[in-house]
């Protein structure tokens, strides 16, 4: 086990097998050292979580927990980009977070933090990653949640 | 002719000369081997398409349609970066897609999905992308789609 | 002082030092000659200016004015990529604004057009980019606008 293996252990954070697309994309491509993820949703277990407008049916605290599991599911893409191998991580380079809110929502920052932390979390400095908090106007299946990542592996 | 553009043929796909932008910016900008394209919209012969907000006055299936306008637009700006040369197009990395819906639609994937089709029915396995498709709260003159790209190329 | 120093005086355009983020995550990360930005907003010594919704309480000249905001503060963090040397900018390759308009709102491009027409300002033809203007459904604090950066660096 590597580096940051034992270091998901400890947290007691596991990275499932990722989603396969449903349509024509691919959960991440890798282009020269880069690698750009699909947006990943709240997905555990095949079941999707935390549908809702964040400020109506949602709270903050929840959309936290969504983020968390959106970062999970990008740390799960980026995993399968590296052969398996999270050693190989270099950077995360950006997050861009979505967040479902309704008009007037501004804790999106809050939010997209539990993503953020999470990052710096399991990869320390290398996860230290630029990033934009925004709110769109609707989501998927109305999940509240959802974050795409560009990071750089070797 | 190149194998794309006899792919494109065999479609029935016409590309257009990409609409120059009327602004102080361009519609694709290359950096090393990425192509990177501004936003394009559902234009079509010098028209704006659909638009309109899905869910309300424009359909899942019309704004489909509005994102292969966008999805042929994207060709269009790759193939005036590649010199005309559509087989210099090494993997269509990412699409990012905004649907203008209303609050809680939920079926932006199936809306760009008219986009992300396109590219493989174009580039093949070149054209499976990473892609996000998120709710905007809205878009540029009311149009229904607006999708930007980074595109690798040799 | 370099050229772009130099342009920038002429302008009377003042580069603050940026503001550092108050959680996880950073202004900007470098990524081979990539800087990808944070999402920057219209922050001037240390407030929070234009807050509130275009088309509602927010004008569109307003919103411009926040969109040049977030310019500056994008040019502050590129600096900082490059040492204090603006000089070493090879290319502003990427813009993406996002605009809290009401639904239906649909000048975002002319209010992005304020942090683009700063950009070819400052650094001419280097300055001129790809670019995607949508309408978010909410931003942090409820702040009018939000743009992030992909910028070429020597």
């Amino acid at each position: 086990m590597g580096t940051i293996d034992d270091r998901l252990a400890e947290l007691g954070i596991e990275i499932p097998t990722p989603a396969a697309p449903v349509a024509n994309y691919l959960g991440w491509v890798r282009t020269g050292n880069l690698v750009f993820t699909a947006g990943q949703v709240p997905l555990k277990d095949g079941e999707f979580m935390y549908q809702g407008i964040v400020g109506d049916t949602v709270s903050v605290e929840d959309a936290t927990e969504a983020a968390k599991l959106c970062a999970i599911n990008i740390i799960a893409q980026v995993k399968q980009a590296c052969d398996g191998d999270l050693d190989r991580v270099k950077r995360v380079v950006k997050l861009v977070g979505f967040v479902n809110g309704v008009p007037g929502f501004g804790d999106q920052p809050k939010i997209i933090n539990g993503a953020s932390d999470m990052m710096v979390e399991v990869f320390g400095d290398k996860g230290k990653h630029a990033r934009s908090a925004v709110g769109a106007g609707s989501l998927p299946i109305n999940l509240s949640v959802e974050i795409e990542a560009v990071v750089e592996i070797e």
